[in-house]
């Protein structure tokens, strides 16, 4: 039996590792982890009769939380609670009464701002839970905190008492949305946001700007969305509809503007203000372009003037990204009026130049009384005070901002378009255990932002890369700093992925209807069940490969393949890894049968759907390779396996080419197979039984791992 | 084994036995069928160098259509086509050498209208296809044919080749979709209506008025949406957009406001207009209520003129309904100035003056360029001529009113809010062979619609009472008359299945979420898949069972529960009606033991689910009654089977202990068990094998069918 990615999560208590001191032990569920939880013992039913009261402050805000989070825990639980005539849910003016009595200190701003009080407490015991937060953000925070305290089991629905104390570690936790490359419409941003409410993340980053398309309506300058967006933009009624939406779950919006750099599609229109003569149409494909504002025409500041101060009423935020990223140079280089103007002006270079664009722009937002953010690139020791650094290509970026005296936001380390396991975004913090920066460099640290660049999720697919391994990152930003417990991380996250789906999120299900499509009419239920297997267990290639196995690739291309059904951090592939190295290095009772079986499993699922569904479906027949690669892949994985349980020595030369064999397992169609490292380790293990004697286990590990090794260079990241 | 819902269709040609005689056997896996289908020799390939010619008229309408279809091409075949740099897809003015050409004779009405010339000709060659169409219209019925008609097997994707002449029998095609007991936004409708356009059908009749809800914005009276919806309403751009979306895929909107029953959302904020004093409240419980408008008072008159108008401006549709239905007379009764008023105006009834009020408002509508259309109750003798009826107490609606010379809409037997099995729809004709309406009648009967109510439906669950069972509908409406193979209907209709899926309808995606929620944490992917084949097993109760099993509940009540998850017209359990009857009655050599496995994998499914998710959910738990019938019912099939099997005799009293259990098998939380009537079958065999060398064969079937015919009377039919 096959390792599912869809595995339960046992309800029976699993003793938290806290590794604060003012905690003790507890089985919350929750992510991001509250800053203190003091476990107590009872619970409280949560039953029909659940009642509410309100005490201290009371706005439209927190009723519609308040009624939003009910009704969530109505359809999770099939319970009606009371209500009034009117449909409120508030229907106890007696607070000693009430299942649960909220109490809130007072409103927040209507636009939510950075660094308002989030904090709250939550004491449940068997009579009550009281929820009391300085502001209404604290309330909504509480709430969502409350939704996964609810636990049922053979008794019924309850509470388990409590106390909790929480506030974030960060005040700006963001998630950035590239619209661009693939619209995302309405539909998509909305229930982003209410998963952006459930993991407490404070931020939506919308990145409305790229060569691929212009996605906001100017009524200043129509040519930009009419000319740069294929009709797919947010009109500005829709775009005040998202500012409200964030702005009743206490998010923040900040938009982007990317320039000069990225801008193919503002020159599809205006093609006046591009540093060469044009003409340009959308870009279509994916990468770094050349196309990039002449920061030397008068005209292009007039219609940044025009287009930034209109979009400064549109967005009530007091930052504005105005991106900065990856200006190459090219056109700049080739306009002798632009390396002119850079002499004139005694700009050194093309970074010169753009810091003294930037400073143009700094000025036309001041006006408007926004602040500026951008990428990396935008830091030079010109740049204007105040400025926000958003750093994305590498963690010495925090480090050299903070220095200049910039405040910043950490993007590295959270590209969740990537595919990388959720281990590395939870393990990346801005301020690090062991950090050098200094206290006051540390106070410039505002957050971090996950990042969901969209060149390959469609509204279909997307979903399954931001969730749930953007709970992860939001718990980095939200909870303490020695929150590090990765196996319980991976423990909660099977409950969050729960709460998502329930919320609305569709990054598991999409997967059956998407394998449907993919395996066409012939696929049986059972076939089906196999391709699921299949699909939990590879992921799509990492860092920058996919643009590379499918370069052909354009914004038209159908993201409807086997590497849009597979998901990152494949958590049948990790527990197999897992298993295998507590095998061998960690003296784990797992025998080897078990291990074999998950093996047989995969391998077992690539041969009947190749048997069976290739000849009836051109989509499977077009993957052969890749369920080749599976079969192969285990069958060697199998073979060491049972030398390593019979202690048997492999034939000469076996291990040399089953590591060959391995090498030959290379990704297909973007897919890959993450237990290539465990099975590079099991085939070393098996080839090296003869030296085991001779070592300690720490040698031998070493002379296993070493073995195992890659030999190939991963290769080198490259555009956002 | 468990037969399951997920059945996979063979791509295998099966023989379609086309009952006209026209048409060549074929393997069309299209619906509806078209008028005429004759077979050729050969395919068209359907690859990457796929390209498009237009000839004849072209416009914006049907080039967004075909885009529409070209892209869901791509993502079901992973194909991507030719573009031009400006991303069309008709790339080609070269019909000679085009894959495809279309061939439009002429624009259609902006707006569509009722009567349009809505067919199209397809012919496949290995060469080429070729649509053409007089108007738009039936370029789009003919691109969603051609979508169907691609297959895929090893070769690759192609189209058969064919040649295809097509056109509606009826010009009335509709849906009805109620947004008011539970409110359906933008995005359901959105996708509803391209489930509508896959299934040829071109009305969308929104019911935007009811006791639980006004969903419409008016500006001339807001308080009837302000106060009556709870905030959840279509402002009036939001209706534009719905009404333009439909004009792209040929689909008329017409908008129904129901009065003047049906009608305490208008009174809470109108109160003065109202038969009784007030105040009034949204109603939140299903069922017939007593506020009505009151017809004596000008202020009636006056609000709905200014409504009606500012509707009629709204909707473009010469059609407007304005309901009409249930009225049930108690406010009028106890109002004595009503009396008077029907003494005074010698109207002799309350039905006197209903059809009073009806002709003042035929006035207001024919005023405003539009015709009345209401529900049965509005027929009377002095209805004002050019309204249209719209049927749907009882199949005599269609000949009462066409009698009396008014159009007619048939949606009696098009319940699919009621849970009834797609055969009882299919079979349900609007002129029905060997009607005896006369042919002046027969031309007064427009057509019909499927009617969506929504009382137990929310946007998560509606889409799997209205698929894939509409399409069954929509091909009554469009097919020919003698198109009622029911067997290739089902066959058939598994197909259009998939591509409703692949067009965005939820009708399967929905299950599995919802399970998992069901379930709860401690779920295992084995349990779920055991409480999804008896999810695909059980279905909903019929009629206006529900409401009955459910008393209490209201338009709060979360409907998240396993009747829910399960669907009408189980495909297993049907399947295995059928089996048992051919075994029984027709001789077919399927051994007992197949029919056994399934039973005994229904039984073992509920089982272990029993066993183990009850422990430690506590929504398996409150359904531990259905699933302990479900395990004895199958029990005492498996017995019967056994016995029949072994041709062993029951013992003494057993055939009336078995039909005893079986009786008390009855529904729980309003989900019922399909096979009851097949397991009465099995025992009353069972029980009367002595008898069998006795009779005839059909003589025993009679016997058989005798003894397994249930004791109790089937409800009545009550509200909609």
């Amino acid at each position: 039996m096959c390792r599912s990615s869809l595995i339960a999560v046992p309800a029976a208590a699993i003793l938290l590792s806290l590794t604060h001191a003012t905690a003790a032990p507890s089985t919350v569920n929750v992510m991001p982890l509250p800053h203190t939880v003091v476990a107590a013992e009872g619970r409280l039913p949560v039953t029909t009769k659940l009642t509410i009261a309100l005490r201290g402050h009371d706005d439209a805000r927190l009723r519609a939380g308040l009624a939003r989070a009910l009704r969530r825990l109505e359809e999770r639980t099939s319970l009606t609670f009371a209500r009034t005539a009117q449909a409120a849910y508030v229907v106890s003016g007696d607070a000693a009464a009430a299942t649960l009595v909220i109490e809130c200190g007072g409103a927040a701003a209507e636009v939510p701002v950075l660094g308002e009080d989030e904090s709250y407490a939550l004491e449940v015991t068997a009579r009550q839970a009281v929820l009391r937060a300085p502001k209404v953000h604290g309330v909504l925070h509480g709430l969502e905190t409350l939704l996964q305290l609810v636990q049922g089991d053979a008794e019924g629905w309850s509470l388990p008492a409590m106390r909790i104390e929480d506030r974030p570690r960060f005040p700006w936790r963001g998630l950035m949305l590239d619209v661009c490359r693939h619209w995302q419409p309405m539909e998509v941003v909305k229930r982003t946001l209410d998963g952006m409410a459930l993991a407490k993340l404070n931020v939506l980053h919308l990145h409305l700007t790229e060569d691929q398309g212009f996605r906001i309506e100017s009524k200043t300058f129509p040519r930009l969305h009419e000319m740069g967006s294929d009709g797919l933009f947010f009109t500005q009624d829709e775009m005040r509809e998202i500012i409200a939406y964030a702005a009743e779950r206490c998010i923040r919006v900040v938009p982007e503007f990317d320039i000069p750099g990225h801008a193919t599609s503002w020159l599809v229109g205006h093609p006046e203000i591009g540093s060469a003569p044009g003409p340009y149409v959308i870009e279509r494909k994916w990468g770094i372009f050349d196309p990039v504002l002449d920061p030397t025409n008068p005209r292009t500041y007039e219609i940044l003037d025009g287009f930034l101060t209109e979009m400064a009423a549109l967005f009530p935020d007091p930052y504005m990204h105005i991106g900065g990223d990856e200006n190459n140079g090219v056109h700049w280089n080739a306009n002798t009026k632009v390396q002119q103007y850079i002499k004139d002006h005694g700009l050194k270079d093309n970074h010169g130049l753009h810091t003294h664009f930037n400073n143009r722009i700094h000025a036309i937002l001041a006006r408007n009384g926004k602040r500026l953010v951008g990428w990396d690139e935008i830091l030079h020791p010109d740049l204007a005070a105040g400025s926000v650094v958003h750093s994305w290509r590498g963690p010495e970026g925090i480090a050299a901002a903070t220095a200049l005296g910039f405040a910043t936001i950490l993007s590295n380390g959270y590209y969740i378009d990537l595919s990388h396991p959720t281990v590395d975004h939870y393990l990346n913090d801005p301020i690090p255990p062991g950090s050098t920066l200094t206290a006051a460099q540390q106070q410039l640290v505002l957050g971090g932002e996950a990042t969901m660049w969209a060149e390959w999720v469609t509204p279909e697919t997307i979903d399954s890369r931001l969730w749930p391994r953007t709970a992860a990152i939001a718990e980095r930003l939200w909870s303490r700093q020695d929150v590090r417990d990765v196996a319980d991380m991976y423990r909660r996250l099977g409950y969050v992925s729960r709460r998502l789906e329930e919320a609305g999120m569709r990054h598991v299900s999409y997967i059956d209807p998407a394998l449907r499509r993919f395996a066409g009419e012939a696929a049986s239920v059972a076939r089906l069940q196999d391709l699921r297997i299949l699909a939990d267990f590879v992921e799509p290639v990492k860092v920058y490969q996919r643009g590379r196995q499918q370069p052909d690739a354009t914004q038209h291309t159908p993201l409807t393949g086997f590497v849009d059904i597979a998901r990152p951090d494949s958590a049948s592939s990790r527990m197999f890894n897992d298993s295998v190295r507590t095998k061998l290095f960690e003296g784990s009772t797992e025998d080897w049968a078990s291990i074999m079986g998950d093996l047989v499993g995969w391998s077992g699922a690539a041969q009947v759907v190749r048997r069976d569904l290739a000849p009836t479906s051109p989509r499977v027949r077009a993957l052969d390779p890749l369920f080749a690669r599976i079969e192969s892949a285990c069958a060697i994985g199998i073979r060491a396996c049972g030398l390593l349980d019979t202690s048997e020595p492999p034939p000469k030369d076996w291990m040399a080419q089953a590591m060959a064999d391995l090498d030959a397992a290379v990704p297909h169609d973007a897919c890959e197979l993450p237990i290539i490292p465990a099975l590079r380790l099991l085939v070393a293990a098996a080839g090296s039984q003869a030296e085991r004697a001779k070592m300690t286990p720490a040698e031998w590990r070493a002379h296993v791992e070493s073995l195992a090794a890659p030999k190939k260079p991963a290769p080198a990241p490259a555009a956002h």
